[in-house]
């Protein structure tokens, strides 16, 4: 993988121009990219900034997130070659730092369940993941140091997992949306992957100006860490299990103190509720699609919106009422803990490519807003990962107790 | 005015068509809108569906909401002739509701405070107020029965006041925001103007589809009203003092029990922190057009963004965690107080054309998310108008609460 902080200190010390890192891109995608289909397309004559803390670092857009110099298609025949007025305040933040929005990743249609035309850089025959799959598949192929996904339900942290990446889907509206297709606005958020934790710290910290997060070598010395195992969920399988059990002992090792974490019943009916809140609110946001074009959406995302017709404003205000009494009973949690771990994924990812898995493990963090980092677990076969998790607004403290595990998996 | 109502009841009982009255409101804006300025374009050949409970009633919709059948110009010559490629959620809703959306509304660039090329219909020397200044006045001179706009600080209520027109800005995110251009995502809220409480409150019920919304004849037989002049936001003009008193007074008169209300030291706070929540998102959303025409932006948006370059996302996360704070406490004012009156607005529209009026009575509702109603105290001159409040999700009550008033002030 291209590691942006490794780019970064090469382009410092003068060992590298932001323009021939932009084209080792390029020819990174170029000579990658048609065995894996991360890549809707890409800018072929980039402005390439020599200023800011990110020149010379090309980043790959979700291909539903605005960018006025290309084409913005959301995985959708009925967007193909829309051309939106204005960037997504994402992308605008992305050049005034001085990084490329070089390429537009595949995304799932309108981020929904059905699968884009992506597969797993690390096995053709296995999914990517979605709904983020083109941005997780190119940084895990090494095309993009750093890619822009979203997560409604756990549509970053499940493709990071699947494809061996780290990842942060951070605390809710931190980045901002402005620009971004709606799925569901109570959940939509922006998240970014890298090829390792101190990667997405760096980068998040300079996108959202908060030098605070990229803080990983300052964290506490001995984090209280709740492993969950969100049994409310479901069970994980075997390999999942040992890699959750191999991390929580690298966390020891590091000086944590981990003890179990069995959240209490109002948790377990967020979780429930999180589907409802969704479907509602995509009924509203996809209208226009829906309305207009019902025969030519995929089946999956169809097939959602037919059974999103019922749901009543009743259900979703009572769902609304108990996730906000659930996040405020989640600030009494992280009063014992600095973190919690648990899963990424039910598992590594699954075979073939009609699905793009389950993202049970991811649905109730998306809705309590917290920040969630998926953190790799080397081993043998297709990539495992688990999942910290902090406080609303502990972008950095994720980020640092999952930096603090990396390294001490990485001196295993 | 056109009622919503009455033209409902006049199609239901078979003595209107809907397509007889989408051609009266045609027939209204060109025989009157020359002289107004508050049509930025409308639809010569729309669509008029028979079936729905908004059959035949004809809807402008602010220029910075998505319409894929008309251009979306946003008030800004960077945006002319801009078509979107779908209709925003509340388009997609009146559609679905057998509305028409039949004409754009002007509005202010972007929805900031530099004034659009519309004027009051009740003296063309006076602003008609903004940011939604063509919603209201087309409402306000007949000829449309029912106009969507948006408000941030008090662009909803402020305009609605200073033409004379009953107007809501609803509980934050009651009605979907996809599709309309972002100012400020954590104040943006769309507000429906009509000729009347009754009228508005039909509408919203049928619009967020919660029928317990248009309960008006079912209020509460001795509300508690907390009568408030927001002395933290400085004092209101002697006519708005009168007209806010009489309407107290006919509160009183059909039994409300009026007390006056002096907000806690936080809620000055908090009203001092709404434009500082505002510009540091405004920043962020309005990135690509400062980025890219800053030289075309009018001049006070101009200079509002450039001042807002400076803002830290510290003093803008202490500044949402102060509101946060704020609107809990909000709750305990509404366990004493079923409604909140107060101003609209400084006082009658002000004369001239080169600003909107000022938004200080209405910022720190906005900031609140909850409901406001803007009451039109009938008299002579220019419009007045009083604010009716309620706790958030209260819509209902505002409604209810305004249309006890309205009741009284016309039996006065």
């Amino acid at each position: 993988m291209r590691s942006l902080i490794d780019l970064r200190t090469r382009i410092e010390a003068g060992r590298l121009t932001p323009r021939q890192a932009v084209v080792e891109a390029q020819a990174a995608i170029a000579e990658r990219d048609g065995a894996i289909g991360a890549i809707v397309c890409s800018d072929p004559d980039p402005v390439v900034s020599v200023e800011g803390p990110l020149a010379g670092i090309a980043v790959g857009i979700k291909d539903i997130i605005d960018t006025a110099h290309l084409p913005t298609q959301m995985g959708s025949s009925f967007y193909a070659g829309w051309r939106p007025r204005a960037d997504a305040a994402i992308v605008s933040r992305l050049k005034a730092l001085g990084a490329v929005p070089l390429a537009k990743t595949a995304t799932t249609a309108f981020a929904g369940l059905d699968p884009a035309p992506t597969v797993n850089p690390h096995d053709p025959a296995h999914t990517p993941g979605g709904s983020s799959s083109g941005t997780a598949a190119a940084v895990a192929a090494g095309m993009l140091p750093l890619a822009l996904g979203t997560q409604t339900g756990g549509s970053v942290i499940r493709p990071a997992a699947f494809c061996g990446v780290a990842a942060i889907k951070p605390s809710f509206r931190l980045l901002p949306m402005v620009g971004v297709k709606t799925f569901s606005w109570a959940l939509d958020t922006l998240g970014l992957f890298g090829a390792s934790i101190p990667d997405i710290a760096r980068a998040l910290a300079l996108i959202a100006d908060r030098p605070e997060i990229d803080s990983s070598g300052e964290a506490s010395r001995k984090p209280r860490i709740g492993l969950c195992l969100q049994g409310f969920a479901g069970e994980a399988d075997a390999d999942a299990a040992a890699a959750l059990s191999r991390a929580a002992r690298a966390a020891g090792a590091a000086g944590a103190i981990v003890t179990d974490l069995t959240l209490p019943e109002p948790f377990a009916r967020a979780w429930q509720l999180h589907p409802l809140i969704q479907d509602f609110e995509a009924r509203q946001a996809l209208a226009w699609e829906y309305a207009m074009h019902r025969e030519t959406l995929p089946p999956v995302l169809g097939a959602q919106l037919d059974r999103a017709q019922a749901l009543t404003a009743a259900e979703y205000d009572d769902a609304r009422r108990h996730a906000h009494r659930a996040r405020r009973q989640l600030k009494d949690v992280f009063s014992e803990f600095d973190a919690i771990l648990t899963y990424s994924t039910v598992g590594r990812a699954p075979r073939g490519l009609a699905s793009t898995g389950d993202p049970r493990f991811n649905r109730l963090w998306t809705l309590m807003g917290v920040p969630c980092v998926n953190l790799p677990v080397p081993g043998e076969g297709l990539p495992l990962g688990v999942q910290v998790i902090a406080r609303f607004g502990g972008d950095g403290q994720a980020l640092a107790v999952a930096g603090m595990i990396e390294a001490s998996l990485g001196r295993a």
